[in-house]
């Protein structure tokens, strides 16, 4: 298996492990979402960005979002898949990458995501124009718009079902915040286990607006329309009312 | 790295993952339980018994309990470690497996576990024999009596702190059933982030006495006895006031 590992793009090998995946055998969202994470991370250690280095500006990386695609055919666990990602362009205030994962041979691909950064000045919790000695070095176009990652779709009225989850100590990670791919535990699983079983996600859309903290309780809720064969859910994590996260997913029934 | 693969003993490497890690930076109980789960799966399997042709015997293996050390020392994630279980004896009901984790030269190792497993019919819910060719297969020594595990103390008296922890759709494992490693994540979240960011646990011993199940509620409770330098937490794990397991934990303090 060649992988490309250079500047703009980085590749690395994983085995799904069974505790990546669901009961259905395919990996759940919050995992895939976190071996996102992992691979962008390896790619900027890859290229000498380790997290001390980053820190020193002052700052950090924030995701602002997602949204992609996902094949009706997952892989399952136990096999090797690709974990890929790319720096795709960037401009004063946002930087976009690109994630994938395929199989081995890179025939199939499982999953295709986009991701938008900010940059967070940590002492005073707002956002900073990304230092360059950050970004240049990955070689991807300076560009002066960004394309806009697909906003999901606000709840409207009532929702059909809302559950509270308490922040564990075992959802904040190595950089010390609650670990953004989480979320996904909390916006699916109140779905309940006879929809997830039956369903496979084919796109979704996150909009992070407020960092969940340790200590707080988010209030989990969503919507479900049906569309032909499609069946669309809109998904909402609230802490005291006010709305952290906001999410769409479209599902494919499995036959 | 030359990796150990025979009927007996099996290791395979592993890369640490962030999200398999706290934010101390170290693996956490359930992962580290989890892995060994991954581990002793895949050795089953290299010795071609699947879970398909477990299930054919009409049963499968059920882990009674752990115990085992860790060292004060505990790999960080992005470190390639190796993963081992060997198959160390066994009579007509029960069988134990030994695990350990150590680094790529393998001059420390980070933890070493010792799992006690029964074989239960899966349609009368009950112990049976274990099939001979699901266990004569790995070369380990047929014995009349096997060394017991370190029984966990129960708690005395009231509890400490108690909080109730709802199963969720992703606590199921491809098994279909609550991911055993999870409960570590029950046990311990009720700690508190003060104390698990200060403490490194050293021994463990937990004793699975009833399953949990999806749609259940537990409630999670704990004791602490402070003894010397040593910190000893005992905890509970219940279901409508039954005891689904009992676990003792030793805590060095983290300088």
């Amino acid at each position: 298996m060649t992988l490309t590992q250079t500047k703009q793009v980085y590749e690395i090998s994983h085995t799904l492990t069974y505790y990546e995946c669901t009961d259905t055998g395919h990996p759940s969202m919050s995992m895939l979402l976190s071996m996102m994470t992992m691979v962008s991370d390896m790619h900027l250690e890859f290229m000498g960005l380790d997290t001390a280095t980053v820190h020193k500006t002052g700052g950090a990386w924030v995701v602002t979002g997602y949204d992609g695609t996902f094949s009706p055919t997952q892989p399952v666990y136990g096999q090797q898949v690709v974990l890929g990602t790319k720096a795709v362009a960037y401009n004063r205030f946002f930087a976009l990458r690109e994630f994938w994962m395929t199989d081995r041979e890179r025939k199939h691909e499982y999953v295709h995501l986009r991701a938008l950064f900010v940059f967070m000045n940590l002492k005073k919790r707002r956002l900073m124009s990304i230092p360059p000695q950050l970004i240049e070095i990955f070689g991807s176009p300076l560009v002066k718009r960004l394309p806009r990652l697909h906003q999901p779709a606000a709840i409207e009225g009532r929702a059909l079902r809302e559950l509270p989850y308490r922040v564990r100590y075992f959802d904040i990670d190595v950089n010390h915040h609650v670990n953004n791919a989480r979320y996904f535990d909390w916006l699916l699983d109140p779905l309940g286990s006879r929809f997830l079983r039956t369903h496979q996600f084919v796109k979704m859309a996150i909009k992070y607006l407020h960092e969940v903290r340790e200590t707080m309780t988010v209030a989990s809720s969503y919507q479900v329309q049906e569309k032909d064969t499609e069946i669309i859910t809109r998904h909402e994590i609230r802490v005291e009312g006010r709305v952290c996260a906001q999410a769409e997913i479209v599902w494919n029934k499995i036959k």
